[in-house]
Formats: C-alpha cells, sequence, structure tokens
C-alpha cells in the first residue's frame, strides 16, 4: 500500500522543509502510507504540480489529503477548487471561522484527519492554542462571541440531524448577523466537511505528523 | 425571495420542455423560491452558460441545485465539476450504482431535494420505479446482488457512524470484488451526497416538480 | 413460502382490475411473496369473505397486508375491525389527516410496506403527489398549515420518544384546535402504525407492486 | 378531568374487591384520573358491559385501559378483541412469554403505564417477583433459556430498529426454535405494545394502583 | 466464581436477619454469584469489619456492592467513603432527593443492581412505593414539585449528554431554589451514580434478593 | 464566583513552577474562575495541605479539580483517595494505560476538562504526542496492540450502552489476556472518568492552561 507522496517530492526534503515551519518539533517518521487504499500517483497537470509546488514553499510540505487525491488528477482539480473557493476565497466568514466549522463538523464525526489539520489552522489562525482544542473537544466549552456560537450551533445541528433544520435555524443566523450569502457560506463550509470526513475516515487517511506540533 | 430561475430562461418555456419528456405529468406550477436564500443571480462564465443550455436541451430543465448554486458563478463551476467527475465519469461504479449511493445516502438524511431529484435517476437508469422507491424508503426492503448490498451498507455506515469505518468494512468490499478505486468512489460518492444533503436542507432547497412524474 | 393470495382470488384476476383503477401502470409481476413466513391461508368468515370481495370491487385489488393476516381469521378480523375504525370512521381528523400520520410515522420507521401503500392514500386523497412525497422523506419539508404540522410534530414526537411526552405537548395540540377526542385520535392513528410498521417490517411484508404507480 | 370509572362500578367496590386479590396493599387512593384527556364515558354495549363485569370478577377491578377505552364502545370492542386474541389465544408463546414480551417492550419505551400493568402479570404468571423486575428494568440481566432471550432481542431489536430488521433475525428465532406462526406471533405483541406503549404515554394513562403491590 | 460473602458472614444468618426487615418476603435463594469476576476476598480492615457489622446490624444484611468491592480493601474504603460522603452527609438535599437521582440515573443507564438497592431507598424514604417505580420506569410520569423536576431533568440531561450542560441549565437550579452547593451536590449524586452503573454493568453484579420485597 | 486556587497559592507562583516544566509554552493567563458555581475555600485538613504542597512541588501546580474540590475537605479526600488508587496504585494495567482510557471514555463524553488534563498525562508517559491526540479525537485510528483495543473498546461500549455489557465482552477481554482484576480496573477507571466526566461539565470546569502545550 505504498502512497503516491514519493513520487512527487523526496520525503527528506519534505521532512527538512517542514522542520523549518515547526523547528520545535522532531522529525518524527510517520511509518503509515497516507491512505489505506493503494491506489498509485498519477501524472499531474502543470497546474497541480504547480499548486504542490506551491504548498512546499508556503507550508514547508504538501497537505496528506492533497496527495491523497493524487491518483487521479481530474479529481484532485475538482477537490482543490472547491476547497480553495470554500475556505480562501472573500467570504462575509473570516478564514479562522471557517476553520472553526471545519474542526467543530470534524470532531461531530470524530476524523482523525481534519481535527489534526484543521485544529492546527484554528491554533494558527487565532493565535490562540486554546481555541483549538475547544473545536477538538467541545465548542460548547469555548467562551465565543453570540455570533461564532449561533454560526457553530447551526454547523453542528446541520451535521448531526440536517433533516430538522428549517426557517427558524435561518433566522438565528440572520438575527446574530449573518448575511443571506454568510449562511450561504456557513452551510457549503459545513457540507464541504461532512464530505471530508468521511472520505478521510473511510479511507483512514493520515495527518502529516508535523501539524501535531505547530503553533501550540 | 425570488430565485435566479427567471434569469436564466424563461419559466414558461422551461416547463414546456419539462413537459415533453414527461408528457403525463400535468405542469403544476412549483409556487416556491427555489431556495430559502435570497441570492441573486450572478453573471455567468460562457461555460456555465452553455452547460445550463445543455441541461435544457437534454432534460428540458434545468436541476434546481445548479440554478441555486448560479448566484455565484465560480462556486457553480467547483460544484459542478466535481458533480460530473463523480456521476458521470468512468468508474468501476456503474452510473446507476452511484445513484443508489446517492439515494440510500439522501435516506439517511432525508434530503427531499436529492431524494426527489436522484430518487427519478434510479427509476429511470434501473427502467425499476420500485428500486428508486426501495431507495428512498429503506434499502434494506430491496432484492440486491451481493455486491451492491455491501456497497450500499458501506455508504450508509460512513454516513451515520464515520468514525467507526474501519478496515474491516473495507474488505467486505474487496470481498464483494470491488478494486481499490472502486472503494474511493463509493467513500467520494457517499461523501459527496453527505455534503449535497446538508446544503440542500439548510437552504430548504426545492427539486424541480417535473421529476415526481417521471420515470413512473 | 407460497402466501394465501392465491387461495382467496386468481393472480391473473387481481391483476386485471388493478390494472384498470391505474391503466398507466403496466402490471409487473411481483415475483416475491408476499411475507417472509410460511403461513398457509385459513378458511376465512362469511364476514371476512365479503370484506375481501369489497376490497376488490372498490380498489381492484386485496391490500396485501389483509392478504397477510388472511392465515388466521380471528387476527384478520381484528386487525380489519381496528384499521376500519381508526381510519375511516367518524372523526375530526380528515381521512388525509390521518393518512399523513401514518405515512410520517412509516417515515420514522422506514416501513417499506407502509409508506408504499398508505403514501399512494396520501397521493389520492389530497389531489396532490408531492405531498405524498413529502410524507415519505421528511415531512417538515412540506408546506403545512400550523394545524397539520402540530399534528405531525406530536406524532413523530410520540414515535421517536414516547417516553417524552408530556402535558406540554398536549397543550401544543389543543392550541392548534383539537380537541380531547382528537388528541386521541392522533395518538391511536400514530399508535397504529407504528404497530403495524413492527409487524411489516418483521415479516418483510410486500405491498402490491400497482401502488408504485397509481395517483401519481 | 374525571373519567369514567365512576359511571361503571363504585369506586368503593372497586377498591374492596382489589384489596382482596392483594391484601398486603394497604388501599391507598390515586388521585389523578386515568388520562389527561377529557373523554366523557359512553354508553357501553351489553358485550362490554359484561366483559367489564367479568374484569371486576376474576380481578377485583377493571384494568384502567379498559376504563381509559370505555368513551367510546366501538374503538373499546376492537381494542379487547385485539388484546384478548395477542394475549390469551392460544399460541406456541405461552402466556408468560407473551407478557415478557410486553414488559420488555415497554421498557424500551419507558411506558409507565405498562410496565406497571404487565410487570405484574410477569410476577404472577412467573410465580417469580425478580423475572418481572429483569424484564422491567433489563431483560438482559435475566438468567433466560436461550429459547426466551432469542425472543426479546428479536422483540426489542423490532422496537428500537424495526428498519434493520432481516432475514437473518427471523432465521435466529427459528433456530431457537420457533415456528413461522410464532414468529408472527412475536412481532404481533411487539408491535401491540409499540401501539399501547404510545397510546399511554400520550394520555399520561394511569395504571390500577393496586398493581404494584401484586405479586410480590 | 464463588464470591467473598460467605468469608464475611455465614449465608444462613444473612438471611435470617434480611428476613426479619421484610417478614413477608419468603427467603428465595439467589443461586448466582455476587459479581461475574472470580475474585477473592481480602483480608477487610478493622474499619471496614466493623462498617460491614453495622450493615448487618442495621439492615440485616450487608449490601452486595460492598461485598463485591471487598476482594480489595483500600478500594472498598475509598468507595465507602465517598458513598457514605454523598448520600448520607449533611446537604441541601434530602437523602430521598439524593436516592431518586439515584434511581433516575440507573433508568437511563438501565443498570438492574442499582435500581433495584436504590428504588427500595426510594420506596422507604418516600413511604410512596409508587414513586420508587415512577423513578425505575419514567420520572417524567411522577408528580414531582418543581424544584424536584428540576433536578431530575438536570441529573438525566447531565447523564444522557453531558458535553451539552451550559449555563441555562444550572440557571435553571438556581431559579427552582438550588444553592451553588446544591448543585455541585446533584452533579456529584449524578456523576457517582453513573460511575457504579458502569461497574456493576460491567461485573453483572446482583443485588440482594431482599431488596425486591421491602417497602411494597 | 472567584475560585479557592489564590487561596491555596499565589497565582504568579505556580505560574512560575508551571513554566519550569513547560518553557515552552507562554504563561497565558486563563481569566476564568475554574467551575461555574461560586463555592468559597474549605480549611483543608492537614493531609490535603500536604497533598496540594506535593503536586505543587511535583507537577508545578495543584490541577484544578482539586482545587475545585477544596471547598470541602472531606470531599476532596475521599476524590483523591480514589483517584489516587486508581491511578496510581499497583495494578495489571499500566499507569499509561489506565490514562488511555480516561482520555477514550472523555472523548465519548465530550468533556473538555479530562480531555485536556489526560490527554497531556498520555502524551506524557507514552512519549508520543500523536497517541494523546488519536485518544481525544478517535481511538479508533491510533496503531494500538490488540490488547489495548480490546481495554478501549469495553470502555467506550461500557461509556455508551453500559446495560449492553455481558458475558461476552467480559471474555473479550480474557481472551486478549487481562485477568479478573484487570477487568475490575478496566470497569473502575471507566466508571470514574464517566463519574468525573459528568462532575465537571456539570461545573464548567477549567484545566489549568499549562496542559495545553504540556508533552508536544
Amino acid at each position: 500500500m505504498a502512497k503516491g507522496a514519493a513520487a512527487l517530492k523526496k520525503k527528506s526534503d519534505l521532512k527538512r522543509e517542514a522542520a523549518k515551519s515547526a523547528p520545535a518539533q522532531p522529525a518524527v517518521p510517520d511509518d503509515q502510507p497516507i491512505i489505506a487504499l493503494d491506489l498509485g500517483p498519477a501524472n499531474l497537470s502543470p497546474a497541480m504540480q504547480a499548486y504542490f509546488q506551491k504548498c512546499q514553499d508556503k507550508l514547508g510540505f504538501v497537505p496528506n489529503v492533497l496527495v491523497a487525491y493524487a491518483f487521479d488528477s481530474a479529481k484532485l482539480e475538482a477537490f482543490a477548487a472547491m476547497y480553495n473557493d470554500l475556505m480562501l476565497a472573500p467570504s462575509g466568514l473570516s478564514k479562522l471561522e471557517r476553520e472553526m466549522i471545519a474542526v467543530a463538523v470534524s470532531s461531530q464525526n470524530r476524523c482523525y484527519y481534519c481535527l489534526t489539520a484543521h485544529g492546527q489552522a484554528v491554533r494558527q489562525y487565532s493565535n490562540d492554542p486554546k481555541l483549538g482544542e475547544h473545536m477538538v473537544m467541545n465548542y460548547r466549552a469555548a467562551r465565543l462571541s453570540k455570533r461564532q456560537r449561533a454560526m457553530l450551533d447551526f454547523a453542528v445541528k446541520l451535521t448531526n440531524e440536517p433533516w430538522a433544520v428549517e426557517e427558524e435555524d435561518r433566522a438565528a443566523l440572520r438575527k446574530a448577523g449573518f448575511s443571506e450569502r454568510d449562511i450561504w457560506d456557513i452551510a457549503a463550509v459545513t457540507g464541504f466537511y461532512n464530505m471530508s470526513n468521511r472520505i478521510a475516515s473511510a479511507t483512514d487517511m493520515r495527518p502529516n505528523p508535523v501539524y501535531h506540533g505547530m503553533s501550540r
């Protein structure tokens, strides 16, 4: 069950660069394949090759979810396009808020990959390691603004009982100051992690070990 | 809360063409907006305009989920790219099997939009109206091959308790004849409808009424 | 596992008459026994013979639930007496409302038989095929009057957590305009389908195939 | 919200006779109406009058569920006919076994009325007060024969997730020695208490206080 | 799997004394070991020997939970110290109220041992056999003061979804008249039975049979 | 709602000492009271004063759960005695294994306090930060020995459905090599955290902030 990571970049390079961005974290090798399916690497399109290179340059590593998708260039492109639009494009939700939704949703679904990778993102964007832990463990234990609490209550209800979401739930978001477009974005980010959590759980996807020590 | 459908095509044309493909179904107007969020239509990219035209030509209507996404051309493109790759691109799963997963998952999440639209797809692809009803109501009541039963058992477990999916679940799929790539596809389709169900429920998305009478 | 249907009426006659009431539906044979228990037909009492004949004359077929019960005339009479009193006798609830409860309850219990047979009844009584689909898929997605919404909220809570039904739930029904007797009837119909759903699921009861195409 | 008990028999007589059959139990008055709905007593048919008299003569009291139904003679007759057929007519299940199902099901649904009345019946038929407590509290804690354990496992699964009952569940009953007809009876008794539990919970039905001290 | 009871006191003595306190209950032998683990008795410390003697003198028997813990004197002392502080030391909650929590919690966890032993305590402290049954079967069916209902609602929510208990739940207790210290005590008793229920269920702990007939 | 911590030790001292054991962690003040109940500090017994001093000397801080209990010296002693016996006394389970149970249980109950404090303990005892995250996020994602997996499966089942634990569950532990006494210890540790989780959630208990950065 060898994974495609090696085909994309030498592992030692990856480690070295990752180490730079998180120097206090010893470069512990993760002796596990990235996913539990044996899917060889595809020839990536130039756009995707450039995307991976950009990850290396900015993060010091390619997130394993992208390596996992690299067995099929079209699937990788579709995933990356949706991810980048949802999490990075302009929105009434801050990037931190979108990551908070990602983690609170992943906590309901107990997704090891997403909790690790996006828990780190919450710690980094918020500059508050405790907030990342709150999102992982129980978002209700965090001291949140009314806006952010309403946002997460909606995301968690939509995760756990989507059939019961109704007009009064949307009204609660509007009352907390969210626009129509913001509500769409909350729903779309919640939906996206309900998808990603399941793909990660179905394939036993492993996060890059470097996440564990970052932004602590 | 007027929706963007009218901006794309005159409603009467839509009705007329839909009626062609399902002549026994009277063209009952659905007096509800497509979603419960007030998002004006965007200027679609030429690619998306062509896509909508293709829907009209082939189906006689533009599925409402696409109209709902039409408030933002980038989001629509990302959604359409992922949808078309997952549901229509070559795969070890037949198109019918992918639609069966879509409906069995949507039944767990009780998503009115997806059950209506993809229930119709199962009826059409299988030429067996009963099979569509089985997927909507309780997939366990259908008389399925071992392969399809294993596929749906995996999809439903992944939907309801993603945290509990483990190697033995993947092993059951392999034993039923699925390849590594097939397992990815089952996971990805399951994940996709766990996303779509939630976006549809969060926005109270309404299916095109024409679906109800088609392929009965 | 031959069933008792043949003893009651020639199958071809049944099909022929059913076809009359739903001419657009091809008479697809359902190659399955009515239930998964091997129980021979009993000698029906004259009253029950007359009842079956009346079904044939009015519906064009005998509903399979009655055929299933026909292995024991006393059980059939008790079931038919309770069914007819609950669903057809005078009540503050319309026949459509009683069928709506039947389907919303059966949706919680995912009962293939009852969803098929009573989903058809909702379509027929309401002359609104969409309403039947709403009840099958998610009653919360339907646009209901406050009265009917309160009625179904009570029925679904009573189905899913009967231990939690208390005075405030009855008060909500009274506030929605229901009388004491109406509340009894809502409870009794809800209870009845919680019984029937379980007998149908326990025995893998199969609905008459003709239901699928009727009242679309 | 006075109930119809008084119309049927003087309360003092009821108490006196009840006291005979459970002399160690002081005749504590239960200062609550039998149900939380205000439904006046109907004129009972001669058959139902005789039935109530028979209860008095044999039990020393009329079970409150019958008094509750006495607001409508037709409903009372239908209920009594089904009850008597299921619980008292010849069956491959002993009367004790049918009462064990009644209590194990009622425990899942936490129905105060049925647990009290039928818990007493298990104590009486089994001559083992502990067995009644086991059925009320957790049937898995009882030391049961394989036959009775299989019977209750089926009844409890059918109660809690009827949608998941399949051929392998019926096969387990057959393996434990149950006939086709026995399986029907297990399903029918399970169904009946899933109905009765909900009618009792919906109406806050109160058991005759005399049950508490009987057969201890 | 012999248990340590015999080592502590002759069984016949135990029976005799138990019989005194509950003379209407025939001394039915319970032919089961106290727990399903084979743990020999320890040498009890003098304090624990005295404690067991005190149980005998006051109750006529040593509760089986103590006999179960008697395989390790330190564990027994820690358990007894916590139990006695929580259930018997001065508190704003009456002893009856603490036992009501014990039984309502144990009902959620369906713990046969605790329901039997503490159900008896509720019957005894309240002098109301019905109240004990209510706590065992469904506390919502009891006619409780607002104070006691708020107390049990908190205990049951804390049992079933501890992650969802928040400030508004504490506020509801304060509004019902409970002090800060009372709230701690409600939480601590609830927590204690969530512990004990699980130790009893994990070891299949058997209550002293004498409980069944006491305080009826 | 000031808490008793200040009464026991000057906060600045606590910080200074904590900093020693986790120097990479800036001493972020946690501006929240330890619990949401306003309970003044008690006069601690000499034994408890010594215990707190020992915590300071060994850990550099007093764990907040002990400070929370310090409003009542008897309760603190009972809690500390049970805790120390369960988690630190000789057992067939290693200290790491007992902490793994603590965290896996606390993850089911989503207890912020216990996940933080005992997650740190798993990281420290195992010298494997990833293992602590696995226990917090989803123990099924960890690569465990059969022994440890069996241990956690039992603990999690006992946490989530204690009523369903039966002889076959104990047999699985015996098969994995656990002794009778080990099984008791698994049950007792599982029970203890089901208690502690609920006391922490009921009181909104806050962990010492220093835990977050330790043993990463």
